[in-house]
């Protein structure tokens, strides 16, 4: 059972997906503290209170972007990449999206946000498309 | 390729994954059931039945969680965890969905939904803690 | 660690995953493309622009309906499935959405997108059966 985390590669995606899973666990109880700290109630059906809807949006936005990642990166994962390009692709998402966060919590100027949600598509992309490429030219072995 | 179901830990982690998920699956028909039967037509874009609000926002909380569940818990099977303990962390886990769903969808009073969520956020990071350490010091060794 | 690519069902399982995942994310880019062009921004919380919404509603029921499919479909690869039959889910689903996507956006008249929804659930929930019977049948051997 152990043998897949035995492989360094899926070892450090293992950890990073969990860090970054963490972090989009963590929206929850930051929205509920935003919430209660803001005095909004959620059977008001009244929306208006930006800290409440800026931490809800970013929660929407990590569903979107961090789980693909874990999806797509399980996969690549498994396709035997070189280790340090790997962890290179790891590393940045992981910073992409704390910096997205903090961006988007804390209302930083733009482009801030969107640059650090456009390097974290690009990761999750560069990963998918090399699990396409490496499992069509197996196929055709 | 059966190796990894032959495992006794990766094999009640699938189990369990597969009937949590079926459970988040279902939401949707069920918003749609509510949204017939209440009535109420998405295009009109006026969101006033409580019944499918609750139906969505039950939905939306499911995504939320269910989904990280997995990912880690996927993870979490690999690390080589001891097997009463994990078993314990999966059927908490689902327990405390399924009193979440029947807490939100029939508007039971509080705290019943926020514990039973509280109770699968801790399942959840309980099992991310144990990746992220043994993935770590399997690193220094 | 390629012992899971060498198995020619999790390959096909890794490629549609990753076709479909991709899928997922672009609608982030397509939003943004239509928020653009229509010229609504965000921040004035008027969400008056049939084209975003639509765009929208189509990624929420992506992370309804794909992500689950990534993640059952991941174990179902696991239990030794018909290759044949396993292949066939893939497809179909793969199909599915790529149906549902051109009927959402485009607007097609229904039943064309509450069709391809349909058989995009029943396809994953197909899956989570033959997990779960998988599962539960080896624990009693």
């Amino acid at each position: 059972m152990a043998s897949l985390m035995e492989d360094e590669v899926f070892r450090s995606f293992a950890k990073y997906a969990a860090i970054v899973t963490v972090k989009l666990l963590l929206m929850g109880p930051l929205t509920a503290y935003y919430r209660i700290t803001r005095k909004v109630l959620k059977k008001q059906l009244v929306r208006t209170n930006e800290d409440v809807e800026r931490a809800r949006r970013c929660h929407q936005n990590d569903l979107e972007s961090i789980v693909p990642f874990v999806l797509v990166g399980l996969l690549y994962a498994l396709t035997g990449p070189d280790p340090a390009w790997a962890l290179l692709h790891f590393r940045v998402f992981v910073c992409s999206r704390l910096v997205h966060t903090v961006a988007y919590v804390m209302a930083l100027p733009q482009p801030s946000r969107g640059l650090s949600w456009a390097v974290g598509l690009m990761t999750t992309l560069s990963m998918a498309h090399t699990v396409i490429h490496r499992t069509t030219t197996l196929h055709l072995l």
